[in-house]
């Protein structure tokens, strides 16, 4: 076998930096797989569109039937994004005995395992490396380099337009909306931002992250999420000055068998190294039980780091291609998914709230948090802007989420309440 | 094939760890393997120690033909030290065709190419990524992550002892000798710290990864060495002040096809993704051309993380055994190797000195420089204890070694500078 054809299905960023990163490195590669790799087809939308890139115009087709069915062509590398038009799209060339490389979270959150046993079914591969934290071969060490190892715990910073923003937020002081603006005009932040902002990207990639670390099917649908865009600059300044960093969190983490997944505005201490991954950079901190504490660091987005990713996995599905092992990657899941209910789930929180300035207030609220069992780690009061009015802040000890619920409740019901501002995750520390 | 039979070299602490991780993980394991793992002879020194750990009697010899030479073990994991004869006897295993898990950097660093050749010749795989950043799968990543990636460069906190050792420093402002004794103290440092301490450990480690990523043979002789001893509490306080962390870096780097591997104090601003890797934590640093910066963080050492990484390995090398594809993983070296020299060799350097307090000396010292077509980015000048002197600090733009060695030379001809107390390496910066 001297070449290996490629159908490539979308030529917009990352598309271009799989084009590129093929002909750059075209030499080293074939050194390491002892065959050349060939794009035989491009499917894109408009043919006759002016393109940054030197390419065949004989290649590019808008007729998927080109690629998915042409027995010319082995593996299908998938980077137009879509759910479900792709994913029939891809069950097509599963079918035909086509191997898959797609970079598309959105489809592998939701057709992942269905479409890996298909693959399996039919001897080939699906490799989606560069599906989560873009050029950081997260998925492979889960899988490879971690193997040995019972995985109890992911936190990841898996979504760069979030991390930018917090990282502005914090460092130059300036509220949500216009550090949004500033990053949609410098393209970190999508036109439509919801995605991003409000944490479902992130809980995409969390769900691949958890079924792979976990070996469970664990759906979107079973992840909490809640975003940034409420988060405001006086969070940041309470909880800078109680030693934490926020920083919006996927956790997936497993107890006794059951799971959590969630994404979430969360609090590390300054020095945990997830606090320190600033602006766009992606971060996916594993811990397992015998390894401990580990740290994958880098770009989690962008044209060429995503086709690094892509492009591996390509070398990866060629190896197997020759060495005639093809399909035996995808392990099915080993264990039942079983998440945790809301009394199961401990983490410490911290709580702002704005209350009455007067005698007994204090009191009234520590009986509250004392009639759930809860304790605090760390308390703050200070005088609010508004008269007659304080604000107060505090970090629990480790609680459940129902304590945490049952006493929010509680504490609407007190007068001298006014408002439970802002309660958060914190986490990371001992 | 219901079970792999494997002779484990070595029951120390990596080896208990492996034995451990066996026994505690063996369900997961055999679910992703589809067959079990049982070890048939562990090679020990004293056969009626005490140990720590439940093993059967019956598996312990002190006779290394029990394992090399027998016809029912297939694959071999050392995790005993040593270089010349445990060489000897995995050369033996080789030609008996038995696969290889090492955690030995010492013998990798001086024999693998070599062992990998053999082993390739033999149809046998030897894995060693417990041999570099204990549970950290870099070797893994550099090979299949980031395969499509040229690498450009590596910096690596390859060694924990004397990372340990610089954050005691830094954060306590403690001199070495006394951190150096409270770290032999609590096992983060051996009686002989040398090998630590000189850096020769960190060496080992970096010629494994520049031979992966940059497909060379490159040798331990060909590597720069310098460790901490030298290293002051004021060069860490004038460092810290002009904004930049010392650590013990190891840099792998490829330009034009030539190369330069040192291992070495260096200055890194404080928010480098490095510099905030304490304690006897391990990272390593890869910028690749495609991908731009990665970061992988976790634990150098340990009985366990180590052990995460040597049984990672050993399911490798069952998965390829069980699939038939076995001496498939070394590739060759594809560039012959050629060492930078010093003219060649560019960086930042901190440069500290004593020089005597009186008018026209800074002036005489700038002109050496600029002789040199050396620049500064810092300058700093104080008052030293002694009187009538004073000490400079300077950070120079990008120089080549061969310019920082000229200047250093021309320095000490002139009567006013009395002394050139330190220079160092700085890197990390645009």
């Amino acid at each position: 076998m001297k070449e290996i054809k490629v159908g490539l299905c979308g030529l917009g960023t990352v598309g271009t930096g799989v084009v590129n990163l093929l002909k750059n490195h075209k030499e080293e590669i074939k050194h390491k797989l002892g065959c050349e790799i060939v794009i035989k087809k491009v499917l894109v939308n408009n043919l006759h569109k002016q393109r940054d890139i030197a390419i065949d115009r004989e290649w590019l087709t808008n007729n998927p039937d080109e690629l998915v069915n042409n027995p010319d062509i082995d593996v299908i590398v998938e980077v137009m994004g879509g759910i479900e038009d792709t994913n029939l799209l891809l069950e097509q060339a599963v079918k035909n005995k086509k191997h898959i490389v797609t970079a598309n979270k959105d489809l592998m959150a939701v057709h992942g395992q269905r479409l890996l046993r298909l693959a399996k079914e039919n001897h080939c591969d699906i490799f989606y490396d560069a599906s989560v934290a873009g050029g950081i071969p997260i998925l492979r060490s889960l899988s490879d380099g971690l193997a040995s190892d019972r995985i109890q715990k992911i936190m990841g910073i898996v979504n760069g337009t979030t991390n930018y923003i917090l990282t502005k937020m914090t460092d130059e002081k300036l509220p949500f909306e216009p550090v949004l603006k500033e990053a949609q005009e410098l393209g970190f932040a999508e036109a439509d931002p919801t995605s991003d902002v409000e944490g479902l990207d992130a809980a995409r990639k969390m769900t691949l992250l958890a079924n792979l670390a976990f070996k469970m099917e664990i759906g979107l649908d079973d992840v909490e999420v809640s975003g940034i865009s409420e988060i405001s600059q006086e969070d940041i300044t309470f909880a800078n000055s109680l030693g934490y960093t926020i920083k919006l969190i996927g956790i997936a983490s497993i107890n006794r068998g059951k799971v959590e997944v969630s994404v979430e505005p969360t609090l590390l201490p300054h020095d945990h190294p997830l606090a320190q991954v600033k602006n766009e950079y992606n971060a996916v901190y594993v811990y397992g039980e015998a390894v401990g504490e580990t740290m994958f660091y880098g770009p989690g987005a962008g044209s060429m780091p995503t086709a690094t990713a892509v492009v591996s996995d390509l070398m990866e599905v060629i190896k197997n291609i020759r060495l005639g092992i093809s399909g035996n990657s995808y392990i099915s899941p080993q264990y039942e998914t079983q998440l945790k209910q809301n009394t199961e789930k401990y983490t410490k929180y911290f709580i702002r709230m704005a209350v009455d300035d007067e005698a007994g207030t204090f009191q009234k609220i520590t009986n509250v948090f004392s009639d759930q069992q809860v304790s605090f780690a760390k308390i703050l009061q200070l005088p609010s802007n508004e008269k007659e009015t304080a604000e107060i802040v505090m970090v629990t000890h480790q609680i459940s989420k129902q304590q945490l619920l049952s006493s929010i409740e509680n504490l609407y019901g007190l007068s001298v309440v006014n408002k439970i501002i802002s309660y958060y995750r914190v986490d990371g520390e001992e």
